[in-house]
């Protein structure tokens, strides 16, 4: 019988199996941030264990609160900061290097198909966008994987979506995401994996991958994976290219990272997607979906762009294009923040970063900082932020405050009127 | 018997003098921010009193903590922005609109020659660049300031200093300013207004007096003031033309806000700066301060660019030219914040803010930020920072870090270096 590639990568990655059902898997990459690893760091110095498993391996970031807010955030940072010095691990981004791990990561070609990842942060599943396993863990799995390069899994159960059809116009991979999550329900996927498959997956950028696999943990999803293809691997390839002859020999490769025709699911969901409309969550759940029709004329106070779900390049373009020229509403705020050094780079080289300036938008340092209430842009009690980050739980982006989640696009439209907004109505104006 | 400018400024404002030297004085202007407005606005409301004197001659801005980083400072911003919008205070800078207090007030024009203002702000002081008498308050006087548009203040000594020959290359006007509060003490013009004067005052922009009476408050001044001339009527153009037919007579009419020749002064400085080097605070008061090079190849972990003090267009402009293709040491972080929306702007068009960014500094939004160990750059226990701002108080900038006060020159130079450096040495470097 067939095999899913989430079954493949742990074949491939078994190195023990001591109790039924229990897979303790090889790690490709432990990930590190200065919120969840500190405590690890702590804790294993206290037990006399403060050693890393392998430099190399081990990828860190100072992404939460960045630049810090308060000695405690500061005090965490040192903390990350000298680890990574104390064990030469290299590849640590410290403030003005850094950005979003899961935007950073990728980018700097740390993730493979087939790969092998953990990280203590629950978006951890956004790498699965390149065919890896990644999943988020808490401290004592991160513990371990940082001393021994192991983790502990159970075998995975597949939950195969099959998307046909293409989005419409002003209709991106948050609106697909969102209507998948509303589909499966917030625990629809627990202690699953998600493939995302299909016609309109395949045409995707991997950009959109990643926003489609980092919230496949809405849905309880353990892991988001997208198959690897020749996307992947333009995506990688000036990070990959001494490894193969041609980018072709390096698709080949990857393609084993697919799962075979005859493989075994535990459910497979088909979406025909092709009148799926702009859509936005409302109260606490994200799936609690609306249309933005439904939604419209909701008042907000402030619009967030960016975090790991859509600060990359492509979802500053998206929300530029769209205010370009234009000022935002008096009676709101609205906050950019690019996700990592590289989009701030290219937004400002593409004249983005002035596009949001001038429209009245706060462009901050890249970091996931309002997204989970932890700096640039919690809310007040009753307030309300159209935002294009992943949570829209109570109290998540400040106590009292109200999220409601949407594209790029949808955001961007939203902060010129002030009120929730179709995108398609400004291209319609602008094309008057 | 002549008068000072500021005895000038106190007889064309005194509206009573209740009790002997009880001066009251009508306001020109009341700014405001979101750290301690707020109390006083709450304080209003609970007393029956929520009004305000003239809506048009207030002034507020969100600039501390922007945006905000918690529960509690997004309240703060809340209180600020509710109570501006009750009573239509038109000149509200929202989050994204919104810089430090005293370098957006004066782009906007709100300062001029013979104004009186008060702030809840120590360094209001700021302001007296513009031949004003501006001053920081408690949130009694602000209230009544809100309430009333007056404040009441004790008769203004003066202490003039007169600054003899010229700044050497690589020596500004923040090392002039570190020298003479290290000539006064920080007691050494307490309840006095510091007048600065002499060539070296003459020939210097308006940013740069701005950063010289920035700190006149660390001598204990109440306030610093410079006579306006052509450089003032200069800055404030835009903002004064339609009142004036030529710049000339703009400056005749604001000539009557300078000292006259037989003023009496409660002190009289003067200080030929011709060999002046690049100066530099050591321990925790801003008057004890030693050469860069005697303080050179101190270990740094963070360098900082902005505040009221040094966040200005000149002041990027000079920190950039030394970055300018070079990368900070990759032993310590470098943050830059622009102090204003327009700074933000020409440093964007300028490409200083491509500069910064590929040098490896963080690039925050507008805002004071670190400088008070508020947000955006908080130290770490034993962490030491090179900053352009304007207190070297132990823990200003985060408990048990020390702070190391210097111009923007010798903060870039110190970036590259990742030790005290003086900037010449990379000029010379660049020459050969």
């Amino acid at each position: 019988m067939g095999r899913t590639i989430a079954e493949k990568i742990f074949d491939a990655h078994r190195v023990d199996e001591p109790f039924p059902d229990t897979h303790v898997l090889k790690l490709d990459r432990v990930f590190c941030h200065e919120i969840t690893t500190p405590i690890a760091i702590t804790d294993l110095m206290d037990r006399g264990m403060d050693r890393v498993f392998d430099p190399t391996k081990i990828k860190a970031v100072i992404d939460h609160v960045t630049p810090a807010k308060d000695s405690k955030t500061a005090e965490q940072e040192k903390i990350l900061r000298d680890w990574a010095r104390r064990h030469d691990i290299k590849d640590f981004f410290d403030v003005g290097r850094n950005g979003v791990c899961h935007a950073i990561f990728p980018e700097k070609g740390f993730v493979r198909p087939g790969y092998t990842i953990i990280m203590g942060d629950s978006h951890t599943c956004t790498h699965g966008a390149f065919g890896a396993f990644a999943a988020g863990t808490g401290t004592t799995d991160l513990e371990v994987g940082i001393l021994k390069g192991v983790c502990a899994f159970h075998f995975p159960k597949t939950l195969k979506i099959v998307i046909k059809g293409e989005l419409k116009p002003g209709v991106f991979a948050k609106d697909l995401i969102l209507f998948i999550i509303k589909a499966l329900t917030v625990n629809g996927a627990t202690n699953m994996v998600i493939e995302f498959t299909g016609t309109a997956v395949d045409v995707m950028s991997m950009e959109s991958r990643m926003t489609l696999c980092n919230m496949a943990i809405e849905a309880g999803g353990t892991c988001g994976i997208c198959y690897p293809d020749m996307t992947t691997v333009d995506y990688l390839w000036d990070h990959i290219k001494d490894e193969f002859s041609s980018k072709e020999e390096a698709r080949k490769e990857y393609s084993k990272w697919v799962s075979d025709e005859d493989a075994e699911y535990e459910q497979i969901c088909e979406f025909d997607i092709s009148d799926m409309e702009p859509l936005v969550t409302f109260d606490y759940k994200p799936d609690q979906v609306k249309t933005v029709a439904e939604m419209k004329d909701t008042k907000v106070d402030q619009v967030y762009i960016g975090s790991c779900t859509n600060g990359r390049i492509e979802d500053l373009r998206i929300a530029a294009s769209i205010l370009k020229g234009k000022k935002i509403s008096n009676d709101i705020r609205a906050i950019v923040s690019p996700a990592s050094p590289a989009v701030y780079s290219l937004a400002l080289k593409e004249g983005l970063i002035e596009i949001f300036h001038e429209a009245g938008f706060c462009v901050t340092n890249p970091t996931c900082g309002a997204c989970l209430g932890m700096s640039n842009g919690v809310l007040a009690d009753g307030e309300v932020c159209a935002s294009t980050t992943n949570r829209n739980f109570n109290g998540r982006m400040g106590k009292g405050g109200t999220v409601h989640l949407m594209s790029p696009a949808t955001a961007a439209a939203t902060a010129i009127a002030g009120t929730i907004t179709n995108s398609n109505l400004f291209e319609v104006l602008a094309g008057e």
